[in-house]
């Protein structure tokens, strides 16, 4: 098994659990936020998926670009789905070797980063804003909620 | 620098932040849940430092043994400090080949995994609860909370 398919498999066992909350949310909580001070729902679930798929372009040596404008329409299923087809395709490029290359990511991180490393770093990054997710979908009134982890 | 102090590094980028966001619990709000099925905010702690332990302590093939009973009168500042020198103690003791040896945690996974996967999936496990954590304490009042990760 390829590093890539292996790393696809772990980045999904996450965003599948990404992808079920989302659905879960219904457009009238959009806008919901425990505290004032907190993200909206709809903001946060955008978050994740954006600095995924920007990790992934960066890992490639891409610019990465939003693939929805703020004004976009498109409901968070449909951004789910997208997002997370093109991050697969970006992380399905990167062949065995290319997952020790170094990224300059100092503007962001400080520091150098292999790609390895920087692609577990946006997987981390995920999973603590999907724990804050659970919490919000939890107090919208859902209590059938999945595992944090979907392995499956 | 070994895997086992790199490990620690990593592990440790990420409970710092459980500390300190345990810091800021008030022991009124010990009880605090966002909503009815929700854990308290004790016992999400708790879960925290126990898992992460107990995993590591598979890793070392042995048997996890909580360091407070349920009784224990230790406030989580306490029981922070204590759990996070005795995790740090047990990956100290692995040596690099160790990191590739397979432990039978099936009866949890269903499967075998390696150290490294066990302690990843253990780190994983509290960048998940920490996430909801972060609600949590947001909730209770707080709004000058850290970063989800600190490198420094």
């Amino acid at each position: 098994m390829s590093k890539s398919a292996r790393f696809i498999d772990y980045f999904l066992s996450h965003r599948k659990v990404t992808n079920e909350l989302t659905a879960k949310i219904d457009r009238k909580d959009y806008t919901y936020k425990p505290t004032p001070s907190s993200m909206e729902a709809q903001k946060l679930v955008k978050h994740i998926f954006e600095s995924t798929y920007m990790f992934a372009s960066l890992a490639n040596h891409q610019e990465p670009v939003p693939l929805f404008n703020e004004e976009d329409e498109a409901n968070l299923t449909e951004q789910a789905s997208t997002y997370t087809e093109k991050t697969i395709e970006m992380i399905q490029q990167l062949s065995d070797e290319d997952f020790q290359q170094k990224i300059d990511v100092s503007k962001i991180f400080g520091k150098e980063l292999s790609v390895s490393e920087l692609l577990h770093t946006a997987v981390d990054h995920e999973i603590h804003h999907k724990g804050n997710l659970f919490v919000y979908v939890r107090e919208m009134g859902h209590t059938d909620l999945p595992l944090y982890v979907n392995t499956n």
